[in-house]
């Protein structure tokens, strides 16, 4: 028997009878207020993916016995729909987000399924919920696919029952008066991820066990961890964003834009990629080189006595870029320069400048912005 | 303001209107099918923990941006409940479930409670749907409780929600003909646990990646993995249970107990504590030694190679031990021996009627066996 492939054509939409209003964008607090409704999908070993739903925001109702409970079968991406300059709406290479969201699912048994019909599907919900997209720069709507195995047993194995959902949030800017830089806490005796693990996969696995970690930096000052890896201390990522330095050569002149290399550890986000492409089309590569390479935590300490740390950055979905003015690291800070007077250095804020008229639609990149609905 | 306690003495019963029909021992099948009630307590971050409940057996309703779904904030306990010899219902050492269950709160950040009070409830909950445990030797009831954070939002944080609940699954013995010794393959490219990682504790977030490196060694003929770590490959722990390995030295003729120590990427489990203390108690200790200590796959194989492997099982609360009768490593078999005729070599099997002569009610173990009601 031939197993049912998600298919965006069968959409079965069910709509509110209670449309909310749009809340004023001062009122936006990320993820926490949600759009009228949602999309669902069920899929069975059996049969394979049931008919989509779009319907009423709702709660899930679920067996306490279910997978997703127990032992963590639940993976997740995290994207966005933009207002375009031109009053369009867009999404920002939404086939990078399903190309990874299918990986998440595969390494934990979780069902696979066409990624264009998933974009289909989502690109209908916000059709759906159009008139709560923010509008303004920052603003956007916040699209969080969900996968969770729903299978009703506590035998540890690969789920027979899966749910496919989408929920929306309309979100501002994450800095929303301007940068605001971070201090970070070097993080050595508590490690994110690991070989043979999967903390390259958006699994929600990799998140909870790295909460009492930021609760114990906060404790200390730092807003976030900078998570290292390894007896070389390798810088890994920050937070929940990837990392990237800037170093200049004091001798030569010129500089490195460094991030992780994609190790198996490291998760292969879609703004990291951005940028790293992004910078190599813009940057004078006379000037500079665009490093995927291992970075430890000595070399940024060595680097700054040495007045060859510049910038550093995390980069994410939900800031773009999020600049970094302190490192701590065995109790000892790591300062890290910003432009006269404001919370970014220069790279960072060209970067962040750069993704953002692509977002906003005042320059186009190849085929990143993808139209969803022309308002006009 | 004080938090409210987690308060068994406050609890609300609603029995069911549809009690059920217990079934035929033959038809238990470990986990799937539940008793009529289920208890749940829900905690607030304002209010501490609020009434628990003792109610029918009914699905959970969640918003679907609950923290639980996105971000793994998710723990267990595995227990059981005996009918014994002498017509009582006990729990075997719930003090060691509690503890650990508070240990796994701490580590991702969902509310601790006092132990006694779970313990307390769990009874009650029991004495609820006593008529489901099955009868006979092998048969109990096994109890999952659960704590989930619930907070409805994306940001990746402290949960200010969470629900504690337990539900109940009549099960039979693991191995229903006897024992039946399994093949394992020594696993090097997946790794289950890491320091500084939360592989010593119960948490969701170590079982759905551990998922897909099984199906991968069942697809080359073995049941179950053996988890190695570091550049050493120390065995760490067989499937979802502790490892255990008994070598006897040629020369001298004295044997030795072996398991991982409680390093941080081991789960503490209470039957390996209760198998390490049990071996010290009634093992003649001039021939025997009973070791925490790394041990390695090639000692293993080296020791195999001179006659001194001789026993090897996995332990754990759903199958007690599980005899291991082949590891599998660089494509070489290791091969364990057994009793003759037997799927058990003769330590396995003497720590299993240990075990199960407490559980039963047989033999007295200071005050590992808690009695909830006595149906006499």
């Amino acid at each position: 028997m031939t197993l049912a492939p998600l298919d965006a054509s069968k959409v079965k939409i069910t709509t509110t009878e209670h449309p909310s209003e749009p809340k004023p964008n001062d009122q936006l607090v990320f993820g926490r207020s949600f759009t009228d409704h949602m999309l669902t999908a069920e899929w069975t070993a059996a049969n394979g993916w049931d008919v989509p739903e779009i319907k009423p925001y709702q709660n899930l109702s679920l067996d306490p016995s279910a997978y997703v409970f127990h032992y963590a079968f639940e993976l997740f991406e995290g994207m966005k729909a933009y207002r375009t300059v031109d009053n369009k709406i867009t999404m920002f290479r939404p086939d990078m987000n399903m190309k990874r969201m299918n990986k998440s699912a595969r390494r934990i048994c979780l069902p696979a399924f066409d990624s264009e019909e998933l974009i289909a599907l989502i690109a209908k919900l916000i059709q759906q919920d159009k008139r709560l997209i923010p509008e303004g720069k920052g603003y956007s709507l916040y699209i969080r696919p969900t996968m969770i195995g729903t299978t009703a047993g506590l035998g540890v194995s690969t789920p027979d029952r899966a749910l496919l959902y989408v929920i929306c949030s309309p979100v501002g800017p994450y800095y929303k008066t301007g940068f605001k830089a971070v201090r970070l806490e070097a993080t050595d005796y508590a490690t994110r991820a690991w070989p043979g693990g999967c903390g390259d996969k958006k699994l929600g696995a990799n998140y909870a066990p790295c909460v009492l970690p930021q609760l114990q930096a906060a404790s200390r000052g730092y807003q976030q961890n900078l998570w290292l890896f390894g007896p070389e201390n390798n810088i890994t990522e920050v937070g929940t964003m990837n990392a990237f330095f800037v170093f200049k050569n004091t001798e030569t002149g010129k500089k490195e834009l460094v991030t992780a290399p994609l190790d198996g550890t490291i998760l292969e986000g879609v703004t990291r990629d951005s940028i790293l492409t992004l910078a190599k089309e813009r940057l004078d590569l006379n000037e500079w080189t665009i490093s995927e390479r291992y970075c430890t935590i000595g070399e940024v300490s060595e680097r700054s006595k040495k007045g060859e740390l510049v910038e550093a950055f995390g980069s994410g979905t939900a800031a773009i870029v999020s600049p970094i003015k302190e490192i701590g690291w065995k109790g000892e800070p790591i300062n890290i320069p910003l432009l006269p007077g404001e919370q970014t250095g220069p790279l960072t804020k060209e970067v962040a400048q750069w993704i953002n008229q692509i977002q906003y639609g005042e320059v186009e990149h190849g085929n990143w912005s993808r139209v969803i609905t022309d308002l006009n």
